[in-house]
């Protein structure tokens, strides 16, 4: 039996009172969660907030949710989301204090003087915070919304403390699925997929027997260089790529959904959340991105899940799934919708593809090194300083320079990122 | 919580032990039925065979598959099945006794001289014969396979012994809808589709609340007259109708399925078998039959079910479902398949489509009429005796005149199919 499944039907949380910890609450998928929350959720709390650079968004999201943690980097970002937060608050509205992660002599916060209960709420910076936000006493589900391979210790960290994991941070299976799943089973958590191509296998799948799928179909949008011949593609910019067809998401992924490294990850991504070989896993590229994903049977009958492209709907069903809980997100019209068709991926002009499968096929650490290569080399492009086939020839560099090893502890995929960072400066040396 | 989810539950027959009665043997459904146990359920045992016409075709089947009870409609079909397996006998491989329901003096069998255990099987005929192989002692599950209101009578009968019912012949729900889900609520059967649409929309369903339904989506394939103009269907011939572009069926659900009748049908058998108010279920036209239903729950997801247009799969989630049995049907290629197309219905050129919404808004006996006088109707059209509207005139023509009444007993249908006969007879004289 699937993992997954075993895990699903742990769901021992009450949406009704379901605690959240939101783990990137200021990128795409984390405003996403709340509109979630504040829409389909309204008795679900928000313990727990964190953000990135946008300090001022993050600001507002805890005058409106009242989280009892905040994270940001560091000390001076808290210095930052104070100054921002201290005009807005009413006496005894809203009150917040140091703490262990917060520096506090560089933010000039008195926490005593303006601390009111039940309203506190506590700042925590650094990598420490991030996992004490992970693992917060009271949380019941810690939606991971974190982008690329800083996503996998505050997921090893909530699972370990017996969290379920709403998963949007698809580089956590990819470089560790493994360690990940095998965590979930000991500690009998839940890991349920925020993306919607696993939240529609694990939609098509419910109750279903592991030993029942003949193939899981991964849809692909094929991107918007899906119809670009390769040498037109060569010379992409980062603002051409970053023109998703179908769906608004963050820079990273959208660069990924480009080169079509974005269906790599997701295929490891399946292969580790539903317990299956890389042959029964199949992708299809599905322009209109209505058909989410599908599962073949061995009796051979086909479940799809279709949809509106709206990551709200995912995000529901990885915090209330398998209930289902009404809204009123646009529906999908099949009448002025169009037609959906089906068109084989090809490698050829998405390298990219191909390195993922290799990567998996190989396994151990190659999958980790492969993501953080990726990473950096989508950074790289999306400022311009390499070329759309630049992605997949430096990983395919790091691949041929690269010894695999076994992946079997956090260590082992921390000292593959290592080996990528080295490899990434001397490519930087190089130029 | 919709019955046929209560229902599907209770699914306390062994796949692998299953008892099964098959009526209508060696129609479309039948002789498909058949295979579906050669191929994938070895263990099952056909138990009963009943046949209509075809005396040569069960007399093989009775070869094959070794029932106890046979049945055919009288004593001439049953001399002449006796007849064509008389010859083929090893001795001691097969016998056949006389019974109540077999006319031995017509038919010259000695049951006696050849009868050896174990393998006996009892000749019935007649209509009691029929009650008799519905309610047969041993069997887990009928399949009613048969066509048209003749249907009805048996599936009631089994319903009222305990049995499980798979259940082709859609004329029974929407004659008596009502009756026959409440009688297996109350009995704690099974009421099974094999309509490839209503097993799609179960498939889809698993184990859903009927309140997480927001709508379901009915899929139709157009019927072989989806593109033609009015006028061109207007002098359209048996034969033109006879050719479905996907599905190779019976002749009568050939005919309804180019006068959408068909859509019609499983319409009001979805409103029964999954206990929905008309309002939430949407009929869409999708020429390529690979759809073969949806569900749109509340969350705004839509579940589909997919496959080629082979029977076998909703007749072997019938038997065995919801597990998933492997076989080596043929499976859909979604890349040699070509595009998914959707289209609104057209009840101006398809008018039996809103006739069969009406007589379900309207409700009571007026499915029962329409029903009757449809199968009548078709019937004239398959021998050229009346035109392609004329089908649909006379529908229109007994709801002018009838006087709807409550569907509360089964004596109710039977009043209302005496009433369409007398209308049937009326019309008859006035040509």
């Amino acid at each position: 039996m699937s993992n997954v499944i075993d895990i699903i039907n742990i769901n021992n949380v009450d949406k009704n009172t379901m605690n959240i910890a939101l783990l990137g609450a200021t990128g795409s998928i984390g405003t996403q969660t709340l509109d979630v929350v504040r829409t389909c959720l309204p008795e679900a709390r928000v313990k727990v907030l964190t953000g990135f650079g946008n300090v001022a968004a993050l600001a507002a999201m805890i005058v409106e949710f009242k989280p009892e943690i905040v994270w940001v980097p560091d000390g001076v970002a808290a210095d930052r989301l104070i100054g921002i937060l201290k005009p807005q608050l009413q006496p005894g509205d809203l009150c917040f204090k140091s703490s262990i992660g917060f520096d506090v002599s560089a933010g000039g916060c008195n926490a005593q003087s303006i601390k009111k209960e039940p309203s506190t709420f506590e700042i925590l910076t650094g990598d420490d915070g991030l996992i004490a936000c992970a693992t917060y006493d009271c949380v019941d589900v810690v939606v991971n919304a974190l982008v690329g391979k800083a996503g996998l210790a505050p997921t090893l960290a909530a699972i370990n403390a017996g969290k379920n994991i709403a998963l949007a941070n698809k580089e956590s299976l990819v470089t560790a699925g493994e360690l990940i799943m095998s965590l979930a089973r000991e500690k009998g958590v839940r890991v349920v997929p925020i993306d919607s191509e696993h939240s529609a296998i694990l939609q098509c799948l419910q109750d279903s027997w592991s030993s029942s799928i003949e193939k899981i179909i991964l849809t692909a949008s094929g991107g918007p260089f899906r119809t670009w011949p390769r040498e037109r593609i060569e010379n992409a910019t980062a603002s051409d790529a970053l023109r998703h067809p179908n769906w608004a998401m963050g820079p990273k992924i959208t660069i990924d959904s480009a080169t079509l490294m974005n269906k790599g990850l997701e295929l490891i991504e399946a292969i580790w959340l539903f317990d299956q070989p890389l042959s029964n896993i199949e992708i299809l590229v599905h322009p209109q991105s209505i058909i989410h994903s599908m599962v073949q049977f061995i009796d051979g009958a086909v479940i799809a899940q279709l949809g509106p492209p709206d990551m709200r709907m995912p995000i529901l069903y990885a915090l209330a799934g398998p209930g289902r809980v009404a809204n009123s997100y646009p529906r999908h019209d099949f009448l002025s919708g169009g037609g959906l068709s089906f068109e084989p991926p090809d490698t050829d002009r998405f390298p990219c593809l191909a390195l993922a499968r290799h990567a998996i096929e190989v396994g151990g650490t190659l999958p980790a090194v492969m993501n953080a290569v990726n990473e950096w080399a989508v950074g790289q492009f999306l400022q311009d300083k390499i070329k759309f086939y630049g992605i997949s020839a430096l990983i395919a560099e790091a691949f041929g320079s690269y010894t695999v090893q076994d992946a079997r502890r956090l260590s082992d995929i921390q000292d593959a990122e290592a080996w990528a960072n080295e490899f990434i400066l001397r490519t930087k040396l190089l130029r």
